[in-house]
């Protein structure tokens, strides 16, 4: 299914009607070589760090399922991802459902080769936790910044009495790792009753920037946007969308609902938002398609992730037109991999 | 059923419960002859315009049962339309769902007899291709102004190779036959990722306002009101709702949804700014019982046809209190029908 | 919608689609004169007496919808009912959700002017104790015998200390009251676990012939219908039917479901079995559509109304033939109305 | 399971995942004995007044079900109930389903026994007409204010021909009785389609301040607490929360939805700008379980139930804190009760 | 992602578990060039010829997820197809929702490609017009026999005043145009209502073999296969199934339930039990997602596609065997793909 | 709520309606000391050894919630399980959704402190490897027969690269570790396709009797349970039931569903068959609620949990009559357990 010499394009919807055909991630061809593409699609069906209900590990499908409902451009920006960079489904990661360890390492070994390849990841989880082991195939070499859209800070320490690898503590590993600078987060929508008053002490302790969902309405979409750009700077960033930083009218398919959210618009304009950040990666998480079976949480999750594929490719088209700094890229990235 | 001499009233709740008899449009009775009405209900269930999820043919059924939630009396501008007008449920139009064509021409006669009747049309769809034979029945003699709520602009050209008529390009149409008067025409919610970035020029190029979605949040309901207002003016002028201009989540039961729209409330209130405008017919389209079993998507769209009959009462009692133009419209009337 | 000469006939599928117009029982003409028919089909939207799960109150509007995929023809039996009898849709009684005694009066009330006018009765439910004040309309002249397909016997006393109407408790009414014959009736399907050993006794000791499941099973479908025959004989038979006698795979949508039920393949041939038998009217009962908003088990209810719809309309069609035995009849109840 | 000398904590989500264990409210053991408590969280199974879809009687289980997902610290106010005050989960009153007369005289019994024990009761319907026989329990002595979030007045006279007990009537019914001062009472989120221009009028006249969600939305959340407050002042004041008071998207799962309400963070935000007031006891009504399998609607009705444990928890610790009222309050309560 | 020499296996479950990656029917390699194999599975996402209830167009796509629970082996006869034949994911044929005509056209060219290729067939419809194409694909050079699983003969006439094109019409479409030898066609399960008592006249003037669903069960399934085979004897032979000819509670998810059918274990013994027959192709039709969105539906299709391509296969490699034909038949291949 | 001296009795539906209360299997008191009871009802909420579609940890709640429908007498066999034995709700196991190993252990631990107190335990799942915990707890001292419900043998060796603990395992391990006697092990209803032809072949060769749906559908109910009867004999016998050994439309919810099993009432009747036995425990495993919201399955869980109890009971009031016995027992336990 592969090309290697053109820029994949979608299957268009007026040959073959939506509803038709084998369904890949925005209708693009699949691919199994990282080195075809700039920017991977890649789900990760695992939700083994899922502490109440689960079902994420049917995520990817889904949303594969939903994304043959987008189309080639940006209809407020004009992006057309397709034609500024590669991009192509690379199908899912392995997972084992009987173990978080090793499923943490198949993640991060499916990574390490799309970043060894010099793709950037857009990722279909999968429950929060799989974020760490795509964190650490791609942030070994330096701290990224983050911006974070999630009604819970999921910098929890331990679970059920010592367990340190749940979809509630990736972004504390992370800090503790070395993976994520905490100045350089911001977390969007924080809300929901908490198990006790010292849960959110340590991030703010990390420094950080902690937007609940109260400031997020006071403060309103713009100054959100603004603050967030503060936050995260120049430097490399990742961007993490938990479904249920929504309200869950948006997102009733997720596994850790929590009412009150932002609207799938105010959402998208955030995203929008972010435009010209040197953004390194993104997941969608926690679409969990047996609390909806309808399919509207994965459209939504796709509707994001297809946001998102316009920033990341812009981004990959200005590092193209920067050879030298390329070059310099992938001298660095070749002496780590030694 | 049908009564002659009196206005038609619902049956009432309080005598058989809102869940008892047979469902018509808003508990009113059936009635066969459109002499019988100054607004006729009519249902148009067919979706073979439907380009990807189908199911719209079921609409009308499914909005007759939740609309017998509905009442008398508006609670906000305190209209009774009941009293202003004889509104009558005339079922549904014959349809054939093997045949593009053969419906296109069923549903054109259907509306024709009415439109000859003098009866003023309030109708559910159905697909929103069900328009364009509706306006080739009621505006043969002048291009009507049209207040267009919708997520998509639906003036493709054509889809599939070559295929002219689907839900995807009624506007399209009715501008080529002069049936629309594109510069009295405003879209109101459009958004969505885009086939290509001349989608939309062909809207453009006629003069069509389209109020996208952005900016409709950046306006505020109160100035888009102005502007549809500013837009059709006084000219006769049809209401089409579409009810993927709302956002999925109070609309999940439809062919194409797009994340991102206004809300139920939103709608309500831009419906009845219009209040005063010279109003000729309306109809709500896109519901898709299969994608919604739960009936709420027919609750909203049942609503919005009450809010839409409010106004069109009260435009066929201004005409009627115009003592000349009504006597001709009689005139004409018994003429036809002797 | 009526026509007091001609029988009247079903809107054909090839002309109107099954999913188009409004829905009537068969998609039968609507009429409110119970003069003009032979069988008249009745919604009784009620479940006051439901003990459990409620929502048979919204049954008959289901049933209706479902109802328009029947046609014309029996497969088997090759009755054709619309030429034997004029049949049509009588809309629902009238209830009062707030009472059940007010409601048992206006259900009694309105099966008495079918009665007096001659008609046969074939009832939607609503939960089972709608049965009683049909019963309490058509045979207040003589005892009926009864064939009740159901999981339960419904002859328990009272409910909730000393409540002496649920849907539980119909039979033991009836009986009481001296409207069924309890040597003439017979229940197929009882099962499911009791609140004590004495539960059946009352039935036992009434000489009920009480057709367990496991009895059921054991005699197989042609012995058991033997056996119903034998036990009503010739004289004037109600048939109840409750939709959870059947397999809740085939009714899910119902208030009491108790699992290991027959199958509907197996209740058609039942009730085929049952031709010949003087049959004085019939019901469906305890569809509950919050329960299977699919329609599915609206459907199954719709088409055992066909099959008993069948059989009663040939033994119309045999009285008819029968013009002294009419005359009869008709001298006797218009002594009784006196 | 009681313990009478400590406060009673929920069970962690840490130790026993929120989907395992017996579901109580909240996860708070079971009490039988009111003494145990100072605010006993009770359900209410029972929809005998519902004029058009039941299901509420469902209600209270499912909330106990979703209610697994709160915690112990309110993240906005810091509060923690749990240590202010002892709250269990009293189970549910009992209810006759046969009989709304019967019905009415259980609940009352029931929570006339709470208070003769000094406990705060936090109610989960069933339906809106439950709230009555709590207030006949808890109002005898005085009128009460009461703040009522709820897209109906529920100040109907009579239905289906003079019956006056029915979810539309029970504030009717409170005001007549002397248990609520009109003139305290707020109103909030009103609105659809009337039977009638005068259905509004005996709460205007009555002083009720009603603020249509036309208001609302004109005003704001901020000035609609502050309006409330006012209304209600220092006085001993009831909050009732019927979930139909959302717009029908944040709970389907309802009896009588109307479209264009506000959302689950607004009315979050309007429930906290209560505190500080005087409250005696609240309840969350008309969840009802078959129109929303997914559980979506119940997770919003007992996240705001959370949200009123948390301000009648600081009321309890508060009264607690003045003992000389509160011996004077028992001492009233005794000469009452004798 | 094709392998043109070794035979194609599909992805382990037990390496990536049944839930991941991308959805092809039964996890093979998906293909472009039929050259490659010799049983190409297909979708034909396309229910243009549907009369009642829409919707099949999405089976494919449900029916690619669900088929991953499929494994290799065949548990009874301990087929192994993967062994046997080279058989793999040929995607889905162009379709055009907007025309019947250009659709008929559009399936046909792609299966003529595919006869050409000396590829049989396995397709997942659709609705059951979808037959008619293929048939005219690969039946023009001598008439077949078939054994069609379905509630309804679909040997109607027109449609809707002379459409002829309806999944109501297949088969009399194919035996006029001598695509089928009708005294070749056994028909099982046929049931339901009728139009009218002529309905069936015409399958049984053309000598079709109709096995009614009561005729079915009187004979039980050993009786009926024996039947099968002696209808259809040693001749080319087409088996199609569609769902609607099971009992619904079985495939609910479907246009035209007709309740009463058998059962999926008698249907897979039906398969077994043609084992050795001539086939050259076979199809599962009218799954219908938004009927049944739990995919329990498309579950029983793809495992009645399971069941049947292990038949296929084994003809496969039976043909194989015969050198001299095969030869023949390869050389034609070859010459045709200079 | 324990009551130590008499036996537990079930809340009455005749006093608070089933739909109302806190839900406990049976609506039995809940109790915390195994002391108080005979056969102690557990739920275990874990489904981390499910390979494909998870959702079995919320089986516990929903099935009690669902068990709310049971009543107090066994319709067939006249047993009266609560006047038998002391039954009661021992709530939850303790479980660790991160951490298959620890939830082994804490499961391990909870039945050990069971069985030491002489408790027969009746479990509901949970997926299927909760079963073996439970016999490490139960069967350490012999090995013991099982009759074993299912549609897969469960005697897998590993998964996904040598992880030997899933629900595919269990009693692979259980018959390494001694825990069963696979000569007195009997599985009823395997089939579906297989991974390879040596699937079974463990199984076989450890003398496992494994009667196939195929051959269950040859030989009938009556011979199976003879043949069960003779492969488990007289010793100590556990039961273990996965309703996916049903037909999936009799229990949709559930994790890996194979079409074409067995129905309800057949394995009623097979439970039923195995009065007398020497029953030890029995288990109803793998009922998954986000994949039936209906609740279905888990009535039909929990009912099949019922016919289990009565023999239970049946059993234990049986050893309670050999008192000598009885020490004997208690003697070489309480040796064991030092």
């Amino acid at each position: 299914m592969s090309d290697r010499r053109s820029f994949p394009k979608p299957q268009s919807g007026m040959v073959v009607p939506r509803f038709g055909g084998i369904a890949t991630f925005m209708r693009l061809p699949a691919f199994t070589d990282p080195a075809d593409l700039d920017i991977g699609l890649v789900g990760v069906p695992w939700d083994g760090g899922t502490t109440n209900r689960p079902g994420a590990r049917h995520g990817p499908r889904q949303m594969r399922d939903m994304s043959t409902l987008m189309r080639r451009v940006h209809h407020v920006s004009g992006i057309e991802p397709y034609t500024l960079a590669r991009i192509g489904d690379l199908g899912d990661t392995s997972v084992n459902p009987a173990s978080v360890d090793d499923s943490l390492t198949r993640i991060e070994t499916f990574y390490a080769k799309l970043h060894k390849a010099g793709v950037v990841p857009l990722s279909a989880g999968g429950d929060h936790l799989v974020t760490l082991p795509i964190l650490r195939a791609i942030a070994r070499r330096r701290p990224l910044g983050m911006v974070h859209f999630d009604a819970h800070s999921d910098t929890w320490d331990t679970y059920f009495g010592g367990y340190k690898y749940t979809h509630g503590t990736p972004f504390r590993r992370a800090i503790e790792e070395g993976l994520l600078d905490p100045k350089r987060i911001v977390q969007i929508g924080i809300r929901g009753s908490l198990y006790g008053n010292a849960d959110m002490a340590w991030a703010y302790d990390q420094g950080i920037r902690v937007i609940t969902i109260e400031e997020y309405f006071d403060l309103g979409v713009d100054k959100v946007i603004e603050e967030a750009r503060r936050v995260v700077g120049d430097g490399a960033t990742y961007v993490s969308f938990d479904v249920d930083g929504l309200d869950p009218v948006f997102a009733p398919g997720t596994g850790t609902p929590e009412i009150g959210g932002y609207s799938t618009h105010e959402a998208q304009r955030m995203i929008r938002g972010l435009r010209g950040l040197d953004l390194v990666g993104a997941d969608v998480v926690e679409v969990s398609p047996p609390f909806d079976p309808s399919g509207n949480t994965a459209l939504v999750g796709v509707t994001m992730m297809w946001e998102l594929m316009c920033l990341l490719a812009e981004c990959v088209a200005k590092r193209r037109a920067r050879p030298a700094a390329k070059r310099q890229r992938f001298a660095r990235r070749n002496k780590r991999n030694v």
